[in-house]
């Protein structure tokens, strides 16, 4: 028996950390067995790719470089974690997942989609989340949680607010193609409201 | 007008990173301006994901994120040095480039060949090198030489002689492919007779 796996998206401060927990809450609940996970990172030699991402340099990267260890990353933690997992009967549930590298090295940084569609193809073999939460809000609404959270800003965080506007976009994009798979839910709500959207999406794919 | 751009290959102890200079002192002869790097690495980026990939770890690391991080590292080395290179008509001497992900991680570790083509595509975009330069040897003598040469062993160095066997196999059914390309060059001789033999490639090459 499989058990399901759902990734969380969104820009950055739309809640996606926050609510990790009220998703766990929920799942121990129901006594359904599960692991938290993220990425870029989720293994210890995917965490080690993901300080080569992020980690702010000067000359900049190749945006083809990116890419390849975006989903390098993703391969480690797929291999490692994520399949094996599944195939014990836990649910996953990952902060970020490939949705993100469409939104933030396509919509963000303008790579063909097709180009990371064909890396995706590679990689996944057909994989896909069962659910995608997409947590959605203005930008500076996100900008402005983030400010608060305080702490350096790593070197996505560092783009401007019109660079995520294409994130945001992008994302709204995927999530009108794929209205099955993702679901989209105001993050610029109040906690509470957020929460309960977030354990109705889990109802349903729990009762489906 | 474009530089020419060379790989060296073969197994270890063949003698690759030994003919550099050679090669480096013949286009210097020639007052043919030219630059000599090295993969996996090759640009500060490239040589940090060259560390991840040679590093010996206790689980190892999943195939798919072998692959990818090679083809991270090429694309860095390829889009940041390289290109730049061959754009302003240096040439450019690489010890290692793509034939060896096909050796080692298609030959060696078993990855169907239409996998690792699909990488090279998708990173290379059509570019190769305009001559390879084979060294191919018994894998026995290869390993000898290593063993002389000392210093620790890397992940890679660690595998048995059938792994390096398969490898050099591979190398050779390449060149069996692509002989306009791949000039293989006996390096289990003397040190001169292989001097003459990388000399007289190049001089193919340079009035081609
Ligand atoms: N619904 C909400 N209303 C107000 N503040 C919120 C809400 N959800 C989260 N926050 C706060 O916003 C900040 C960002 O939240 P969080 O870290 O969960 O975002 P994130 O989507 O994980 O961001 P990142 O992409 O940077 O990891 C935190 O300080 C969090 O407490
Ligand atoms: N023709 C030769 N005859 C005898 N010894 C040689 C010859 N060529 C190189 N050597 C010696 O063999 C050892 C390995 O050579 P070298 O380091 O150039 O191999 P390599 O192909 O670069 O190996 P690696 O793949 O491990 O980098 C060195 O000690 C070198 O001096
Ligand atoms: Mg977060
Ligand atoms: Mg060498």
């Amino acid at each position: 028996m499989k058990g399901k796996f759902i990734s969380i998206e969104g820009i950055e401060g739309a809640g996606k950390s926050t609510q990790m927990s009220v998703i766990s809450d929920y799942l121990n609940r129901h006594q359904i067995p599960h692991i938290i996970t993220r990425e870029p990172g989720g293994t210890p030699l995917a965490e080690e790719i993901r300080e080569i991402l992020l980690k702010p340099r000067e000359s900049g990267m190749s945006i083809d470089t990116e890419l390849l260890l975006m989903f390098a990353s993703r391969a480690e933690h797929l291999n490692t974690k994520i399949l094996p997992a599944l195939n014990v009967g836990q649910w996953v549930i990952s902060d970020r997942f490939v949705d993100a590298t469409f939104a933030y090295q396509g919509g963000g940084r303008g790579v063909a989609e097709q180009r990371i569609q064909a890396l995706a193809d590679w990689t996944l073999q057909g994989l896909m989340p069962d659910l995608t939460l997409l947590f959605d809000l203005p930008v500076e609404t996100g900008q402005q949680r983030v400010r608060q959270r305080a702490a350096a800003l790593d070197r996505f965080e560092q783009e401007k607010v019109e660079f995520f506007e294409k994130i945001r976009n992008c994302y709204l994009q995927r999530a009108n193609q794929s209205p099955d798979r993702i679901s989209v839910i105001d993050a610029s709500q109040a906690l509470g409201s957020v929460e309960t959207a977030v354990r109705a999406a889990l109802d349903k794919l729990r009762l489906s």
